[in-house]
């Protein structure tokens, strides 16, 4: 990239984003422990030896939530030859220097009957010896892992962020939907998604279309519809009888999140390959996990259904 | 490579190896079954499309044997592009095909003073158009992983291979042994290995100083003394009695294992991303697993010494 990236006006991305992921991360650890009743967030806030740190909030043992985290770090660095072949930034390239903010979060219910949820809302920039951006995007999403299918769940769940993406593009919602479903995959699997999905998007620069306030703006909103996606389904299920086999197959499905996370997911390896803070990314592993070999549920069973809308992701809206 | 690889004598590697891993095999197998008492392994035998097939046979639920696996492969097939990367081949190399054939196995026993093994033995095969071996090596290993050290059982271990080790080479012990300790860590937890080891090595071709045929009795005596160094310890832990702590140590460490099986193991990605028969693979994954947010074992405990020699490897001979 040859040109200094002149963001819109005089607005520093950097310290907006920062403040608005810090004021979601406490908007979302109140109403998670408001719907959880028992369980309080605990936080540990870390430096990173190499630039920035983060404060990692987990819950656990809870009413609701057997395990969960909500995160965020602010981090930079060097580009290092890793980094560079990750971000595909050639060594000829002015950039010099990398810089991450971002919001992530995973809660795994005690119930099989309530759902999984990932979210994650980042920011990144590259900037030059003297410090000037030569490279920024946004990127981030949110996907709904249940382990029984609850269709007007699947329904509200993916409506929520059609409204969200429809005020921004009419365009965005099918095609950030289709990324969605395209990534969270065990292509070892067969190609079965890790859950029903939601949306995801990436690398989202200013373009002839829109500048870096719009995906500022975008991914903003994405990010203050988690609660409203999200806390209307615990609410619905949280009360809904589990048994041993209920509880079975959890952990049965929770091992395909396993894979999915340790074997697919470029932000967890990304992060384990370069000296990112373990605790914080593997915060996202299940707490009690299954692996049995070959195990198949029943055709006919509420288990069979799940498995085939992870197979054949459907259209919800 | 530009001349064929002439080998000793008339013998035919492929047939040799194929039946000697099918003997080793049942002998496992029926001392695994002995050492059980109960449960009795299922054979599943499978095709490959794409070329071969494997017998992988599975216990689970028994009275030592939480859950496990032994299990035979001969498989081949073109060079792809996958293949040609892992394996390091250029384009401009005249081998087209591969051809490969092992054992793999690991045992993940319900009580946690028994610990968990694995080990793989393996012969690979480049042939070009005609049918002409271009190249060939042996590889594989054998690694311990307890979750609460007994050390005399980590000297029998060692020992036994040590011995097979110095009827070829005495400079073999401590090579493979340090190649082994090198290999089998999580590099994203402070280079934490996920046992105690055993030995590793590969790619061991004829040289200047070992025809194939010396490969081939080596990798035949290593497997061969599986049962030796494992069952005795099985034998003498099996009647330990153990509580729920000890169990949720050990699911705690199991975490660890599928941690370095999912994001480090070389074979298991090899594996899942050339279109192997997941299931076979993934047969090494633990039973029932958990993952803790920053679980760390009290000083002075049997839990915190069993990770000290997971950090610091040491000399069991």
């Amino acid at each position: 990239m040859k040109e200094r990236i002149h963001t819109t006006s005089t607005k520093n991305f950097r310290e907006e984003w920062i403040d608005f992921i810090h004021e979601l991360q406490n908007k979302i650890c109140e109403s998670l422990e408001a719907v959880d009743g028992s369980a309080k967030f605990k936080e540990d806030v870390w430096q990173r030896k190499a630039g920035g740190g983060g404060k990692t909030r987990v819950i656990a043992n809870g009413n609701v939530f057997e395990k969960g985290g909500v995160n965020t770090s602010v981090v930079h660095g060097e580009l290092s030859r890793k980094m560079r072949e990750v971000l595909h930034i050639p060594l000829s390239s002015e950039s010099t220097k990398w810089f991450a903010c971002g919001l992530s979060l995973v809660l795994h219910p005690i119930n099989p009957f309530v759902p999984t949820v990932h979210c994650n809302y980042r920011y990144f920039e590259l900037t030059d010896k003297e410090g000037n951006v030569t490279d920024c995007w946004f990127g981030g999403g949110t996907d709904l892992t249940p382990y029984y299918l609850f269709e007007e769940d699947a329904k509200h769940f993916h409506q929520t962020y059609k409204n969200v993406c429809h005020g921004f593009d009419e365009k965005f919602y099918p095609l950030f939907k289709k990324t969605c479903d395209d990534y969270f995959v065990n292509t070892h699997r067969n190609d079965e998604r890790r859950g029903i999905g939601g949306i995801f998007y990436d690398h989202r620069k200013p373009d002839e279309n829109n500048d870096l306030n719009f995906w500022f703006n975008f991914s903003k909103a994405c990010g203050n519809a988690f609660v409203d996606a999200y806390v209307p389904i615990v609410e619905k299920r949280i009360n809904v009888l589990f048994n041993e086999s209920n509880k079975y197959w959890q952990e049965i499905r929770r091992g395909r999140y396993v894979e999915f996370n340790l074997v697919h997911d470029k932000g967890t390896l990304f992060g384990l390959k370069t000296n990112g803070r373990t605790e914080s990314i593997l915060m996202s592993l299940p707490p009690t996990v299954r692996f049995e070999y070959d195990y198949q549920p029943l055709k006919g069973t509420p288990e069979a259904d799940l498995l085939e809308v992870c197979l054949r992701p459907r259209d919800w809206t």
